[in-house]
């Protein structure tokens, strides 16, 4: 027998014990996230350490320079800094962006060496190893050199620690080198422990677009015993005998005076001990190197790289923890975190500390009090699940993306596409900013400028092509209701696809406004899409000017970026069922349910279905759309999230796109996904986890947090019974409002 | 008979007849002015549009991108931005050297065109024709586009003028383009009327040194109906398929935010009727764009061309009517008064409208106030004889001049050897500054900060070469009193002769101040130069360490350029006569008078002599050393300025030198030379002219002015002889003090 105290002993033991496990088993969100998920496969994303929408990321730049690497920058379309497939280092980048499919940014480079300095890359680049990677930090050994290199950050600073063997160290600072094709920079030593200066980005694309300076001042912990700046001279010609540095960097020692040009750089250099760390911090703005400078002095912690590190960490744990999950595989929870941590890279914050930022388009300054701006916003992709998500479980993030757009249509007169450091790419194609506008409103985060954003919808639906800056297709559309096809590999149906679904959001915002004409107006034209529907082939096909199809047709054309007739990066079957907007009216289109239901799983038998791509990642979603074959789409995504999503480098399939890919598997690993943006229901399928909790910002939302709990048989079985708060539940879409009330959704498998 | 009315009216007739023939005779003294005389022969002189000593030139820029020219920069060591050897014309450069024998500047170049914007020089550059130039203005036309250019300038801006057939007229900012080595600007479209930018200068006789920054601000007449920026892109590898612009120059059009790169520049484009003129105005500034502004708003005329052209013209005819001469053919005054016009280019102001300029090496920022600071000093050159005459006629320029030499000392820690824009390029060698500054204070000239300059001397004459950044071989001098042989091709005796003539000044601006120890310590090392001469060859010799001559030797090595053992660019014969401050001594040392007569003789009569080398150049003159020889100064004299200065393009013999072949022969053609900078007698020659009347400074001299008759025989006749004030003069030498208290020199030939 066991008297009080011992029973109460043993319980403070047992609970000690269970607590220890749960603390160990969960222990921060922040060590599920693998950052070198989707660093190879193309997902283009990186380890480089970065908070939450940070304005800078200091990325381990390893995509040039040497024979070693895998891939090289300069050696086909490349768009991200980093790879894990290569191995050869040239140094930090401090501007980057994450899950994009064109080269932009990646500049500023920061690189620590040993022994006389050297400006070339491809000399002074070392193999990389012992990487690792945690959000907010990452480190590897430069085996060239002996150094091990550690770098964290803050919103608009990097911080990198280098600790340098004993003898000559230097840290570069390569502004020639970078992942952007725009080239161009200036760069002046301040002292021996500051350079400043600025360096083109752009030619996002390779379009020759978005175009603009991004300013930063460095800093270092330690005078430096010499510094200087550096530049690759033209070579002379007949005048080469009489100049050293013909066709060479030369160096310009203890120089002041700014330096401009292609490659040219600054180089700091210190005696160190053996061990010795140099620190470098880079303030970086879209503004002015006076703000970069503020930056700098408003987020330093005074080179101190734990509590820059260990602020970085909270940053990201408070983010990550926003939805919790239970159960499921280290692995899939790695997956899951992982993605979330993905989706809170971009948008980014473009505004300095002091509120200060470029205005879209304009060559002005605005200026935010008390929010942020936002900026890369990849909006064809983000629109249709990422802006839903951020919506649900980062509303005050998602409110300020929003009131960014409606500030980008005031500064330049449209609204964004997508938007890169304010300036407008063009890059993609429809109006995808509308459905981002609508479905935040319709989810009731309503604290935006909505009338401004309603005219800029309108002005946008209305322009004729001629003046219209993002309808650029507009006259045919408004006459005829389609885009008709008008040169070979022209994207004619995939604009259109856009554009109604751009339509019909701007429908469901007339209709809430209570502006009756324009949703039937919008309506209407949102379902038009039928025009493109080809019996022949059962899928919707190029239509010409004069009504008629395009002759030469083949809806197997498009694959693995194959040019194609009428479709963008796709094939007709990746864009057939691409009208989230009118599902009931596609099923008619199709022959009926059944008729569209085994058309729908013949996609996904014959591998007609790209999960890499973004216009068809609703398709295993709209099995539910027939009652009965629910169970389809439940074993379509989890082959989906078990094939494509993976803790493993290649755990992206292709780009993450901003956090779309991302925002996929966090929906489908809690088991439900919002079809179609502006549509206020979820659709529901097996979650991976046993459970989730989704925190809800009561400062939005009534409830608390929403529960999603998985019972009954395993992890893949097949949808039994669903229940919300205790009670069955028929049906498999559940709406915003019922989930932002909180409460518990149930889902009994068999 | 006449009436009183009638005489009256003869009178009036005559007397308007007498004025008129003299008006029209002497006309202006700007009207004698040639600016194309030294724009081939490698003169480097330009005619571009300048005022005396601007730090802005307009120079027709025709060194580059074409076959057409005889002469292209990218092709040879070469020196100047203008040749009349040439006729493609890229634009109208903005900061410019004239008469340097090392390439520098030549950048900021404005370039009319018509028709389609295009930024490759190549293709945008015109023949040119119906060049016309006059003190302050240069115009030509535009084959290519039927453009009339003209241009004009004010200290710190230049103003050009195109007229323009009807249709689009552009005008480029090509900041790409130069005469310069070094590479790289910045460049902002602030609107469509101004751009501002900077263009990096620097890496004067391909020594890589000497870089900076020059600022601009360019403003127009009319607002452009469209601009941009361009930049020639780097070339893209695998990727060019994807950029339309790799390779190539990219038009960022209404681009504002700043560009930077080597191949860049601004375009402004206008409507323009047949006829229209379109100004643009070019502000500069050594230390920041905003000064440049401040520049142009200061002088700007709000586009009055002929205002800033007649302001220009009358800065001209004040500096040229300090010297008037009266006889000699129009080309012998063409050649003069060219020759003083090629005096007032360098060294220039460099301090901007407010007072601020560069300070000298250290990157900060100095101001004057109610005086210049002067840049561009060619001291190897101008102390022999450039600065002597600067003293004599424009006594207020040469104490700037002086007190700018000082300032670069407690700037820099150094007086200038061969100063530009601040910076210390280290060419040619030797101390120059020396005979400069004493030369200038024992011409009364004192008040300058005498004790720092002489601080300064014996800082430079007393530091360890390991710590002298002028004296590079002072160690073995001042152990041994000469700088010894210790490679090929080193310039060891040329260096010593300069030290000689550098020490002697110190000891004579020493005795002046009561130095008395230093006097004779300088005095005594000034001697010996006696150490190289070598009885077997009869002339200087380079010496080793070890206190032999060289073995090979051999002393006509070096004509031309070719290399040579311990001389600089020139034989042993050119500086073997290289001690002006002790011909008494070096008469002795070679034989006595007979001997060195004959010596002497030979050189001449062997051309031996090289009157395009500053070193030999007071070779003539010393035959009045000797008494009874003086005839051969004469001859000789006149025979130089006959055959070497001609009122043509190749009429100065060589690079001007900043004006020193100009004070060469403008001393020579008025009848008297300074042999040796610090001696203040000069000596005497038979005049060019029938008269002379030098204007004397009355702040700084009593005479009001010196006159110089000639009168007896012919023009090239022997002196038979001399009077002052009237009363015959048994010398061929008269002090300074002679002539600055004013009078009459009679020098009557035989």
């Amino acid at each position: 027998m066991m008297n009080k105290r011992q029973k109460l002993t043993i319980l403070h033991t047992l609970l000690f014990f269970v607590l220890g496990i749960q603390f160990s088993n969960a222990q921060k969100y922040i060590d599920y996230v693998n950052p070198f998920i989707g660093t190879t496969n193309f997902g283009t994303t990186n380890p480089g350490a970065v908070v939450p929408q940070g304005m800078v990321s200091v990325v381990p730049f390893n995509v040039t320079g040497s024979a070693i690497n895998k891939y090289d920058k300069d050696a086909r379309w490349w768009s991200t800094p980093y790879t894990a497939d290569n191995k050869f280092l040239t140094g930090f980048s401090h501007v980057n962006m994450s899950g994009v499919g064109c080269p932009d940014l990646g500049v500023i480079l920061v690189m620590p060496t040993t022994g006389d300095v050297n400006a070339n890359l491809k000399e002074y680049g070392s193999v990389m190893s012992n990487e690792n990677a945690h959000p907010g930090y990452y480190t590897c050994d430069l085996d060239k050199y002996g150094i091990k290199a550690e770098v964290t950050a803050t919103p608009r600073t990097g911080l990198s620690r280098f600790t340098f063997p004993k003898g000559q160290s230097n840290i570069l600072i390569d502004l020639g080198n970078g992942l952007t094709n725009e080239s161009g920079a200036y760069i002046r030593a301040v002292n021996d422990k500051e350079v400043e200066g600025y360096r083109m980005t752009g030619n996002f694309c390779y379009y020759g677009h978005s175009e603009r300076p991004v300013y930063f001042v460095a800093r270092f912990s330690k005078k430096a015993s010499n510094f200087g700046v550096f530049k690759k001279m033209p070579a002379l010609q007949a005048e080469k005998d009489w100049s050293s540095t013909s066709g060479k960097f030369k160096y310009y020692e203890k120089f002041q005076y700014p330096v401009s040009g292609d490659s040219i750089g600054a180089y700091f250099s210190f005696d160190t001990t053996e061990g010795e760390a140099v620190m470098v911090e880079v303030g970086v703005s879209y503004v002015s190197i006076e703000n970069a400078r503020q930056n700098l002095e408003f987020e330093t912690k005074g080179f101190d790289f734990a509590a820059t590190k260990n602020e970085a960490e909270e940053k990201w744990e408070t983010a990550l923890s926003r939805i919790k999950v239970e159960g499921g595989t280290a692995d899939q929870r790695t997956v899951f975190y992982t993605a979330l941590y993905h989706m809170q890279i971009h948008p980014n914050i473009l505004n300095d500390a002091n509120g200060q930022y470029p205005l879209m388009e304009t060559y002005g300054i605005g200026e935010v009090k008390d929010r942020n701006r936002y900026t890369i916003f990849s909006l064809w992709d983000t629109y249709r699940n990422f802006h839903p998500l951020m919506s649900l479980v980062y509303p005050d993030q998602q409110l300020d993306m929003v009131r960014s757009m409606v500030d980008m249509y005031e500064e330049s007169g449209w609204l964004p596409k997508w938007e890169l450091n304010s300036t407008e790419t063009f890059t993609m194609n429809g109006d995808p900013s509308f459905p981002v506008i609508t479905d935040t409103y319709l989810r009731g985060l309503t604290d935006f400028d909505v009338e401004t954003a309603y005219e800029a919808m309108i002005k946008s639906a209305t322009t004729p092509e001629k003046s219209n800056k993002i309808r650029t297709q507009n006259d045919f559309y408004l006459a005829h209701g389609y885009v008709p096809f008008t040169e070979d590999y022209d994207n004619s149906v995939s604009i259109a696809l856009e554009l109604y679904v751009a339509d019909w959001n701007l429908a469901q915002m007339a209709k809430s406004l209570g502006k009756t004409d324009d949703y039937k107006k919008y309506l209407s034209q949102s379902k038009q899409y039928k025009n493109y529907y080809s019996k022949e082939f059962g899928v919707l096909r190029p239509k010409k000017a004069d009504g008629k199809f395009l002759d030469q047709f083949d809806p197997l054309q498009g694959k693995d970026f194959e040019p194609v007739h009428g479709f963008h990066e796709g094939t007709a079957w990746q864009y057939t069922f691409g009208v989230p907007h009118d599902i009931k009216g596609l099923i008619k289109l199709n022959g009926g349910s059944k008729k569209f239901t085994n058309k729908l799983q013949m996609v996904f038998d014959d591998q007609l279905f790209d999960m890499a791509n973004e216009p068809d990642m609703h398709y295993p979603y709209l099995f539910n759309y027939v009652k009965g074959e629910e169970w389809r789409a439940q074993k379509q995504v989890r082959r989906l999230v078990d094939t494509y999503f993976k803790n493993a480098t290649d755990g992206i399939p292709g780009n993450d796109d901003c956090g779309t890919m991302s925002a996929w598997v966090v929906y489908s690993m809690m088991g439900f996904y919002p079809v179609c943006p502006g549509d206020m229901n979820y659709t529901i399928v097996t979650p991976v986890f046993d459970k989730v909790t989704i925190e809800l910002d009561n400062q939005y939302y009534k409830g608390k947090s929403f529960v999603i709990i998985k019972a009954g048989a395993g992890s893949d079985a097949i949808i039994d019974q669903i229940k919300v708060n205790g009670t069955n539940y028929p049906s498999y879409f559940i709406s915003h409002d019922k989930i932002v009330n909180g409460g518990e959704l149930e889902i009994i498998t068999k």
